[in-house]
Order: structure tokens, then sequence, then C-alpha cells
């Protein structure tokens, strides 16, 4: 199977998206995401990443397509962007767990992986519960970083259930039940980042499962 | 029309999403994106964003198609993460931009905007270009900061061609012909990555296009 990343420029009108699946699903194609990027009256443009036997076979049949006026081989996020460490929680903190793992992750890109770091300051129990929640669905999230003083109650029982499903957890050490609940505790931010990247680089000899200790 | 997040549980299988998008269509929903977050071979889980006038109707059918057999609502990506500035470039200035960035961000989180700061390091350049190029394909990319110390050729035709898009590109003060193709150079990199918010920041007055000035 080939992925392969495309943008597909169409008429827009209701429908469109399902003669496009139509094609795809009759060259059993596995699509793994479709992003409209833009829509007005006339003209829609939209993302999609698939992974297909034969590829030639579907590019030609996309462009044949009543609704299909332009189709156009891009690079994959996967390829483009990476895997993605996610740090979240009080702006102060934050920016220095982003430099940890921002200048890890140039160690490692530059060996040849390819590894984003994406942030978010937030306040508050309830947006942040949301937030962790949400990571869970994010394409291409492999860790997530929380870095505050005080976070508990609600966060910490979306940290156990975006665990469950797989996510691993770095916590710094702070005030609340949150480091608990995490897969990893760490009290110095920069080091909190440049291990969030050592945990999912190929290029690294580090495994939090292969830790004797979990706090640090 | 109500923006719905849902995530959908279905039977794996070739046309599940020609299926579930022959649904939408049915009820005139409009997909804004739609992204396979887990396929097993029995199981598939896919998260779609879609405006539609009857949330109700829609989810019932949803419910009740043969190959769904689950549907959850869940919040939008929009909602929680809001839009992104991105920042690429060498790991030292890109950790310093979003230093400026995130502190900045968060000064306007707290007063109820959502703005995500999304970075990577990056070498070479083809492998900038096509990320620079890459971003406006981006779901929610609102601003691009070029952080480094050289960058031209490949990455300021790439520049150019995004900013023809819509993008608003900043680049910090550097060699190169990356600042001339730029809407705005910066020499500070702290200083960069708090404009870059201040430009999106619906709770800020600053404009780019009202600078009577392009290079600080």
């Amino acid at each position: 199977m080939t992925p392969l990343a495309l943008v597909i420029t169409t008429r827009s009108g209701p429908g469109v998206l399902h003669v496009v699946t139509g094609i795809i699903a009759a060259h059993s194609g596995d699509i793994t995401s479709l992003t409209i990027v833009e829509s007005s009256r006339d003209l829609t443009r939209l993302i999609l990443e698939v992974s297909v036997q034969d590829a030639e076979a579907l590019l030609a049949d996309l462009a044949a397509a009543e609704p299909v006026t332009k189709v156009e081989r891009v690079a994959t996020f996967q390829h483009v962007f990476g895997k993605r460490v996610i740090i979240m929680g009080g702006g102060a903190q934050v920016g220095q767990v982003a430099i940890g793992a921002i200048t890890e992750a140039d160690r490692h890109n530059i060996r040849g992986e390819k590894i984003s770091v994406d942030t978010i300051p937030l306040v508050g129990e309830q947006a942040l519960a949301e937030a962790v929640r949400a990571v869970s669905r994010l394409p291409r999230a492999s860790v997530l970083v929380l870095a505050g003083s005080l976070m508990g109650g609600e966060i910490e029982k979306a940290v156990r259930d975006v665990r469950a499903q797989g996510l691993t957890v770095i916590s710094l050490n702070m005030a609340g039940s949150v480091p608990d609940a995490s897969d990893l505790v760490v009290t110095d931010p920069v080091q909190a980042g440049v291990m969030a990247v050592m945990a999912i680089a190929d290029t690294a000899r580090f495994s939090i499962g292969r830790l004797s200790k979990r706090v640090f």
C-alpha cells in the first residue's frame, strides 16, 4: 500500500465528498484523513491522506470524476511534521518545557527524524481537562506534557482516560493529583521537555517503561 | 448551522466511510474534517467535524446506520485548540520565538481566546520549503514565523506561495532572501513570537497591515 496525500479541487455542492469517497472505496483505498481546507460557493479544496495498492489508477479515476477539477500530489503530514509532543498548562512552565523539547527535537530531526512540539497555554480545570481529552483525538500525538503548578480533579480523570487509550503522559512535579496519575514526573521543566522527545524518538535509547524510578 | 464534532465507532471494512458521508450528504451536512484515529481488523474510530441544520436528526440516523456501533459528541478542535501560530527553523531560534509566543498566547487565552503555538525545528532548504508549503494545508494555521539565521532559495519561493494563499509570514531578521519575501521582519525572536500572537488575537489592537514600518 502506498501512502498518498492529495489536494483535490472540486466544484462545491452537497454529495461531492460522497462521490470522492465512493471512488476511493472502489479502489479499496484506506482513507486516514480528509480535511476541507477551503470551500467557496464555486470551489472546494480538500486534502486527503489515503493508502492504496494502485496509486496511478486511483489518481486517474479521481481526475476523471465529474465534480473534480484538479488532483495534486503533496507530502503527507506524517512526512513533513512527524510525531507530535503536546505541551499544555501555565504559560511560564509551558515555555520552559518547550525550550527543552524543541532543543532535543532539533538534535533528533538533524539525524533524520521528524518531531514537532505543539503547545497551548491554558488556565482552568475544565479547559485543561477538555484539552487533555482532545489530545487522544489529535493526529500523530505521541506524548503529552502537563506543565503547571497545580492540577487535579477533572484533569486527573482526563489523564487516566487518555493513558488508558495508550497516550504517554509526563507531568511536572507539582501540587495536586496529576503527578500521581502520570507515567513520569519531572521537576525541571527543561528536562521534562527533553525526556518527552527522548521517549518518542527512534534515535534515542530511552524508554519510560524501562525506568526503575518514575520521579526525577 | 450547528458545528458538531463526533467520534464515530464503526465496524471496519471498505466502503464504511462512503456510507457515513452518504448519510451526512442526505442531511445536507457540511463536513470540514474527518480523521481515522484508530483502525483495527474489527473496529474503526473516526472523528468527524460537520456543520448541519438538524443535529439531532443526523445523530439519530448515524447511530442507526448498519456499520455504526457508537456515536459520541465531543468538543471541536477549533473550540479546544483555536488558532495556530506555526514556528519553524533552527532549534535555538524556534525555542526563543516559542517563549515569546507562548507567553503572549497565555495572556490572550486568559481573556477567553484560544491560541496554540506549534513548532518544528528543521534543517535544510528542501525540508524547510516543504514544511512552509504544508502550513497552507494545516487546519487552523493563522500565522507562520520563520526563525533561523539563513534562509533563501526554495524557502523564499515557498513563502511567496503561501502568502499568495492568504497566510501571514513573519521572519526573523536574518541572512538570505526570506526576510524580503515576508510580511514583517523582527530582530528579537521573543518579540517576533509576541507579534505573531498579537497579529491573530481578537483581543489585541495590532494589525500588520496597518504598520507603517515592516522591519523591527
